[in-house]
């Protein structure tokens, strides 16, 4: 929707320095990129406090597989979301750990409330749920 | 790495009650396994911020895939970090935005300049890392 | 409300050893002590999501006091609000700049939104708001 | 240290159109003033992961005055570091709970350690700390 628009920031030169410097740090291309890159972070952050919005989350599992009964309950929560859970990555860490990357489409409510039934399962070490965008509201 | 051990936790019946409220919200299945996952979350926290430690990261992109060259570019920058980007899941968000998830081992710092140069990448809409464990540490 | 109660947590020996490491390196006199407060941490934590409830926000400003008419304008946004803002401390940092952290108490809704308009003022350079408990909750 | 300068930014039309949403939501002033929030809180975040830099932090701890020895503890606390902390604010909550606003300024790695004291002695039920800066690199 739309095309490119330009407008000035004024900004204390001391201030531009600092940011250039952290720009040249993070690998930015230009001030634009890494401007709008915050200004998309603060975005997505102010929707996902809302629970009603549409985002996608990415759940990241890392578990021991010789648990047992671990991967059947992982991969039957996940039927159960079928709705919601569009695809899972899985890597083989070591001889007994497993890592899983699942990416859940939904309100935010939901794709919270999945994340929390994932990462509370026995065996579960460690996980951590990532808010993003659906990309449609980010040009 | 050795058994289970068992020890005891003093607390007040009332933080007690409250405790046992979220832990029924979170979905966990007793208080042992909602303790283990405070501990474990707090270790891998304090871990990531030693930039020496081996962790594992997942990366999630989000990205316009009509941009031009963005494909290419962060193709390209994956294949330059081959032997610390393990894997990478990619999903059609819809006709224009794709999400990717890349899973990279190494060195907290080596993970992190990974992921900045990644999300620095003109037309990156979105990203965030997560550090998690390498599973070795957290039984 | 009720007297101090005790309950056994059951653990993999490696996985309290390096609880037992952090707890040192954190400070804590006991397992109980620090298992409290991951909990407390975490009520705090999920009750500061529910934007009805009643918390405690502390709210950190870095400004630089020359910058005209800015004392005068965080001084009225802070009456506007003398309902919810309880206290408030004043640090020199240096010759411009000032630090303030006021002590704010209200639903949890209402925090962020006095905490919103103080950071948004031109001139603050830098703010963050931490939610934390009223108390009454956590014994 | 020098004047104001003033540059172009570029971006799509539709972004910018959910940014001056944000920017009212956020109670900013103009797009100028959020953007160099922005900035400013990304060079504070960056800065402080280095734990040579002088940082300032305010830790925020809710405790029950009525344990035993508490704030006699958190006193000496504070008087081994005195050379750090400079400030301190504190609030009565309700009869049994107060709350404590300590001002630390040193590097950020002592600053820290200073916080996983406090936070660590029995009796406080929560506490946070936040890192902010010393105004000088931020005009």
């Amino acid at each position: 929707m739309s095309g490119t628009t330009r407008f000035g920031v004024s900004m204390d030169a001391q201030l531009l320095e600092n940011f250039d410097k952290l720009i040249e740090k993070k690998s930015y291309m230009n001030r634009s990129e890494a401007i709008r890159d915050l200004i998309r972070a603060s975005l997505v952050e102010t929707r996902a406090e809302n629970d009603e919005e549409e985002m996608v989350g990415t759940i990241t599992l890392v578990y021991d597989h010789h648990v047992r009964d671990l991967s059947e309950k992982l991969n039957e929560l996940q039927h159960a979301h079928n709705d919601k859970i569009i695809s899972a990555l899985h890597v083989h860490l070591d001889a007994h750990n497993c890592l899983e990357v699942l990416v859940a489409r939904g309100k935010a409510r939901d794709v919270k409330t999945i994340s929390n039934e994932l990462l509370g399962v026995k065996g579960v070490k460690h996980g951590k749920l990532v808010i993003t965008t659906t990309g449609e509201e980010l040009q």
